[in-house]
């Protein structure tokens, strides 16, 4: 299995169109936005939201907002929120069970870190490093750069489309 | 479940006990003297061959040695040997799901490589050179430097004397 879940996938997505926008979303309108599970986006974004990610807020006009600029929203601060504490190593310090040492590990043995947790802590700190260097931001940026104005526009129109359909009875079908 | 699993763990440290010997050594052996399950080491020890990091001779002297010398073996070959092909992330492009695109997401949306992914691959490369960046041989010094040369005198007669019995009956135990 790949170290970061489909969930850090589908967050970062759905976060991508909270990106200028001043309306809020629900989770059910981001999934929906987006084309993935709303039962799974309405897991993601409390973890989000209880990294300051995102802000949520109640009511008909209520649902989630960033929670501060996306410029300082970076990667590692969504993959974290999402994933908790995941090392990229494990270390279970079977240094410790050299047949030499007996029920005693000596001294020296179980002195500082065991050299090859050190190996792999220092790439676990290279690749959040790189993830920290990434901002939601940059991203957008980026997708900016390559998606046509009539993008924007027509996910502007979908959003306050049903913004404003919100708390209203559901449409009836022309059928 | 941290990225790089025990196997990697076991593997190098058991590896460890093969830099500096001239002595062939069963992966039963190694994991005796590491003190960790000898079935497990026995799965790990057939993917490093493969590899070429250590060569397998057959017959009563036969066992396991070193397939290059110690400061060719990085811990990237290590991990990508036993770990095989596991990305930090598995991108399903859900980009194309948005709604707006309907059945038919347009060229400009699935041109060139997702801009998250995009991230995620740098993070990945970053890990990778770092772990590229380190030898067995390396952590075999660093590991020098902390043990007792009468632990590697230790360790030396406990090779020698299991190579020693290879082939002879069980002694008998003394109760």
């Amino acid at each position: 299995m790949a170290h970061l879940t489909s969930s850090v996938e589908y967050g970062i997505h759905c976060l991508l169109f909270l990106v200028g926008t001043e309306t809020s979303m629900s989770s059910r309108e981001l999934a929906e936005l987006q084309g993935v599970s709303p039962s799974f986006v309405a897991k993601i974004f409390p973890k989000l939201e209880k990294a300051g990610i995102v802000s949520a807020s109640e009511g008909v006009r209520g649902g989630y907002r960033l929670g501060r600029p996306a410029d300082r929203i970076s990667f590692l601060d969504i993959v974290d929120a999402i994933e908790g504490e995941k090392p990229l190593f494990d270390c279970q310090n079977i240094r410790l069970r050299c047949a030499l040492f007996g029920d005693k590990p000596p001294a020296w043995a179980k002195a500082g870190r065991c050299a090859i947790h050190d190996v792999m802590v220092k790439a676990e700190q290279a690749m959040r490093a790189s993830l920290a260097s990434q901002s939601l931001a940059d991203v957008a940026a980026t997708f900016g750069r390559k998606a046509p104005d009539q993008f924007f526009a027509d996910v502007g129109g979908w959003i306050d489309d049903h913004a404003g359909r919100r708390g209203k009875p559901p449409r009836e079908s022309p059928g």
